[in-house]
């Protein structure tokens, strides 16, 4: 079974490998990968966006430990969620929400059922003394009515809103990743339906046309095109297009029609 | 069984995965746990806090392979220490002893065997030549006593001393983490020994009593409480004590006595 | 069987945890171990030398996963490689060819067959759609002949030269590590011939012979050493020569020998 981990923790401290531990000792043959631990701190929408954009390569069975935790301590809380044959285990601040929403059926369960904690919970590392247990003992084969109470509404994270018409679509930058991509929520839908050629205006810059590859631009321009997630996504081939274009998460984008004249 | 590892060696060259390689070359079932390899380079200090509020939440027959060695290709021994079902492997030069010593009975060997390293033993590399061999042989099962003669005095590292009184305590900050909580080296039992509402200076700041958790305080204002590894902790809800307060390691930190007047 | 990757990924983004999922998702008994995601982003050179020195210490059977891909999409093509038992999946571009060409006798293919690759496949993540699923195979066992037909003539990256006399021997700074040491292109064997006390000179800097160990030399200066891979290093005790010599890769490093007088 897989237990796959995603958290603002960063590696420099010990945190993530006590909550492996933790996992280990309730699930020994358990498969432990990590999707990130570099999220910004408290930051549950870039959490809840990477979580979305991975979940669905993972096996049926594997568990996501996602601990991105700004009310640890407080009354916020904690949840488990099986959706398609996944678990998803952490505090019930939306940060789950964009996968387990997106998977289609789902049931949610409180994590009151204190057997399936460590005996003593720190009011600021749930991680290590709720989450992580509560994983390891769904990757043991634990059913997850065993947790706790139904959760009927557990917190739904708005997702930034597009708008989208024959004419033009509004949306935005969502993630910035590691080699400056822009990627947006503007699905490739969207563009399909847009009456014309297509052209992006993001910051400073207007793109005519989507390409299929970087491959297929001029290094150090910006281009546009569908990422592997299947968004619109705003690049510069071997080069930085957050840096380059001056634009971060929340920066507007939109596509328009141009008309052949 | 695991093998969990801490070192210094950070995670852009190949220097860990080659430890990871001659490991699972000697013991192909281990399971590899890395508690975090960004301690600041040499920093034994650092590395043997880390490790001694680490090692409690593995399963017993965890074989924690350390290596944080100013002194590699020195005369300095290699050692391996068994404690409460627990095997250390690194160099002598302390960082293992805070872990070690919190257990309670341990015994200790020095790394001389031949046999249980590698052939030839780089002067500058002997993590993947000494300590990563040793670590895959005692997860293989290899009797503690096969690798080498007894050692009886294993360097010990001085923990930063407390002083502490009914009136007041003084410590100060031996750790920092990612999100900038202070911790301190300060203990919940000695606080519960103040005779009255404790006061805690810390740099600019005297904070007023503790609190359970995070969510009890206002945002961006300094708050004090007992953190995940039992020790005093100055941190910023949703933001960065070390930053806010202009502190790090070796700040001087005091609990002192406010009498109900 | 282990499955090591190295990629320009770096982990911020779930990129490297969605790969992982494709391998387990085909072979759920793979031991996943990083050598690095922190190449810097599309230099081969880099990614390629990291991978020579480290594929030696992993067992045989094992199956490196490299994806440095400047060429994402584009017709460049995508190969497997085996090697002395080893195995190699990346791109045609050079950064797999310093490791399979030093393991001695190797043979190529092509991957172009469909079923070995996810049923879509991304214009800008072929690692984990066309990559990270031809690993999976080779870890289940799949024969390299069945992925596509031979390449007889894969992309070769040129190492730096070095020219090497009795009197004087050129070559460059090929990697910095973590610690500022200064890797370079210059094997011990080059230096037992020169003729005479070899003195070493880089940037600002003339080092009178080689030390054993960082621990013969004092603090703070600068010295000589054969690091760990048998390259000349140039190293700083406790220190970081990069910063303290202000060097970085392509540096030129000359060895020159001093008759005794």
């Amino acid at each position: 079974v897989i237990v796959a981990l995603l958290t603002d923790f960063g590696t420099r401290d010990h945190y993530v490998g006590v909550m492996k531990a933790v996992v280990l000792s309730l699930c020994a043959n358990a498969t432990l990968v990590d999707i990130t631990h570099d999220i910004p701190p408290q930051d549950l929408t870039a959490g809840a966006f990477e979580l979305a954009a991975a979940y669905r390569y993972f096996p049926a069975g594997t568990v996501f430990l996602v601990v991105i935790d700004p009310g640890v301590g407080s009354t916020r809380r904690a949840i488990a969620v099986e959706a398609g044959g996944y678990f998803f285990v952490g505090p019930d601040n939306g940060v789950l929400s964009l996968a387990f929403r997106d998977v289609g059926a789902w049931r949610a369960v409180e994590l009151t059922e204190q057997r399936f904690a460590r005996p003593t919970i720190s009011n600021t590392f749930e991680g290590r003394d709720r989450f992580a247990p509560a994983a390891g003992w769904l990757a043991r084969g634990m059913d997850l009515s065993a947790f706790g109470a139904p959760v009927a509404h557990p917190q739904m994270l708005d997702l930034p809103a597009t708008t989208a018409t024959a004419e033009k679509i509004t949306g935005e930058v969502i993630r910035v990743d590691r080699f400056g991509n822009l990627i947006t929520n503007i699905r490739q839908e969207h563009i399909d339906r847009i009456d014309g050629r297509p052209e992006i205006v993001a910051g400073p810059c207007a793109i005519e046309g989507l390409v299929t590859t970087y491959a297929d631009t001029q290094a150090a321009t910006p281009c546009a095109l569908i990422g592997s997630s299947g968004y619109l996504e705003i690049a510069v081939r071997n080069g930085n297009a957050a840096e380059t274009l001056g634009l971060s998460r929340g920066a507007p984008v939109s596509v328009q029609a141009r008309r052949k004249s």
